[in-house]
């Protein structure tokens, strides 16, 4: 039996008919080396957000039953075109929406989860000698219904697809060369990593480097699928790969330095310190589906606690509607919203068991004269609350004296983020 | 129980959002009617359009089920804006695709024929309370293959899921404000019929009327459904219903003309007459789904035949690749392609019985100087071929002789036709 690899391509590599032949070559070259060849894709370049814009248009609040419907399209759209074109070469490929492999998901809609995924029809189509062409980012639940897997869901699928085939590894093929120690559009001497464990790419996915979704990433851990992040337009470059800690040699301290400017710092002041408050205040956002990232609950100074915490600003509209209810319920005083923030982490495997890091850390932003306004910790990881201005400074500042710059200037195309 | 009315929205009165808005308040008036409403919709404008032209562009030959795959996405995104749509105006509402209602066809690509259509899930929608929203045109095999259905195809949807909810009708919406006697743009005074037969409305939609889908009305009289063609643009327009020959009063022995020029002529000369060599060139062409339209077979003068038929336009490619294969096989000579013709037809239930009606055809072209090419009729109605630039001449000349104008001029919309 021939090793499978699964490839996904994102938005960027498929935008156009021409960037399609590229990626059908590259495609088609993963074959030639001897694997069955399973594609995971995402719609074309900017369709989804004109999708979107559409739905708004009609219904400023459109149910996300009829989005994802909606928005599943865009996918199936580019999933056959990339199987025309696979044919146009030469090569038998067949594409399937995830209605006909049986992609199951839970019943939840813009941001299910996969629960299960049948490989029947897949191993029977590759049996047959055929590339699959899969459409990424969409799930059906039990009962029929269509879901949509949320951000960087093609990545999910790619992972999960790949785990229920048993393959060699998933490539996720991208726009960046790979995983680097810092934004190379803040640092231009910033290195790309050969290696980095499902641990490190996690914290720093959280904290804000867009190359994979957490979510990718950790289901790439738990079924411990090897995944390689690598670029679309170069052929038979090397990317990051992504594995196990226990499969790789640690040698800094700090892998990498990430900067995440799409939060928003909620404060609800006042709140009465008795037992349950904070589980009402964070239930009432879980069951809504809002990830809350960093905590902070200030001392009980007397029988009122302040409580600051971080959310996405996709979900800011959401957590206002949902704070006004709660407040009263709480008896909490008032409620606070600040965007103009920059939540900035180092990560690193690395760091566990070598204190000093975090004092580095604090020093330099002192140094720097940035002002911290709030401070987590997980084991491989240390994210710092800061004003938005700050932020490219910081993350400069960060990345030279934890030495992770490479000798060259790293190629970059894109423009600088709006920091 | 309620009455259920299915209706069925062409691209044209989807193009937008601000048309898609305006349908929704025709559907939601047949709801406030009382009546349950499932809606089949088609595919925004051009969408459909721009897609074959995409795949031609990755593809000069794309894969007949990868096109099905790819134009199946048209309808999937109206059906989910439409739906958003008649939620904004607080209607409850609910879309599905072909896959999760069971739309079963046969396993034949972009022209396959409904074989069954499940209703458990349809009825349970309905008695929730909801407007279904369904995407036409597409259907799904047993083993989960995604069909369309072809020219028309989100009529034939229509039609075919009214016959299986057992509604009481099912209205066509379109730009049009009914069936004419013939083209307004040809003949300004053509009136709009009230009423005509499923039989009528058979010959005049395979005669080049493009108001329905001759399928479509095919499934209409074999479940004995009226079928109502209206304007969605007029409020409260009556349209023409069409419904079976016993419920109608016939008045005139022609009920209307229609000029086809979407057909190639194709002879194929100096066939040996011997049996069994019809068999094997129709045979050929049906075995690629190819329709063929008049036959006609010249007298044997000697030991040799010529055949004459006509086929569509788009079958045009196909049809010299089979033919080139075929010749040799049937030891023919030569075969010639031409498209500078025009199908002209009139049509009547009212013409059974009546004779004289066919040479009053044919004298009134040759009083007009038109030469007759071909000629074949069936019980109601009477089609000649002749060349095309004189096929305004000739349906006006018919349209006059046959007493079909009104008084009034018709509002028209739309160019004339290029003839």
């Amino acid at each position: 039996m021939k090793n499978i690899v699964v490839q996904k391509f994102g938005g960027t590599s498929v935008a156009d008919i021409e960037k399609m032949r590229h990626v059908a070559d590259v495609i088609i070259q993963e074959k030639e080396n001897g694997n069955d060849v399973v594609v995971v894709v995402s719609a074309m370049g900017h369709t989804t957000d004109h999708l979107v814009k559409l739905a708004h248009e009609i219904n400023p609040h459109p149910s996300e039953r009829e989005l994802d419907m909606l928005l599943s399209t865009g996918e199936c759209v580019s999933m056959s075109l990339l199987t025309m074109a696979l044919q146009t070469k030469g090569y038998k490929a067949i594409s399937y929406n995830a209605q006909q492999i049986g992609i199951i998901t839970e019943n939840v809609h813009t941001k299910a989860r996969i629960i299960d995924i049948k490989t029947d029809k897949l191993r029977k189509s590759l049996d047959d000698g055929n590339i699959i062409v899969i459409a990424g980012f969409q799930g059906v639940t039990t009962e029929g219904e269509i879901t949509t897997l949320g951000r960087g869901g093609s990545d999910t699928s790619a992972v999960a697809i790949a785990s229920a085939l048993g393959a060699e590894r998933c490539d996720i093929y991208t726009d960046v060369e790979g995983v680097y120690t810092t934004d190379p559009r803040v640092v231009p001497n910033a290195s790309r990593l050969e290696e980095i464990s499902y641990e490190e790419m996690l914290e720093l996915a959280h904290a804000g480097a867009n190359v994979l979704h957490p979510r990718s990433v950790e289901t790439a851990k738990q079924y411990k699928m090897p995944l390689r992040v690598r670029s679309t337009f170069k052929y038979n470059n090397k990317g990051t790969l992504i594995l196990g800690v226990e499969d790789m040699e640690i040698n800094k301290p700090v892998a990498g330095v990430a900067a995440d400017l799409s939060q928003v710092r909620v404060v609800v002041c006042d709140i009465p310190d008795t037992p349950g408050e904070a589980a009402i205040l964070f239930g009432s956002l879980a069951k809504e589906n809002i990830s809350v990232d960093m905590i902070i609950q200030s001392y009980a100074r007397k029988v009122k606690n302040d409580i600051a915490f971080t959310i996405s600003k996709e979900d800011l509209g959401k957590t206002q509607e949902i704070l006004q209810r709660v407040k009263e319920q709480l008896g909490a005083g008032d409620v606070s919203f600040d965007d103009n923030i920059a939540k900035i982490s180092i990560i690193g495997a690395g760091m566990i068991d070598r204190p000093g890091i975090a004092s580095t850390m604090f020093k330099t932003l002192a140094d720097s004269g940035i002002n911290i306004r709030m401070i987590s910790t997980s084991e491989i990881k240390i994210s710092c609350l800061i004003n938005k201005e700050d932020a490219q400074k910081a993350v400069k500042a960060l990345h030279e004296v934890f030495n992770l710059g490479c000798d060259e200037i790293a190629e970059v195309k894109g423009t600088l983020p709006d920091v």
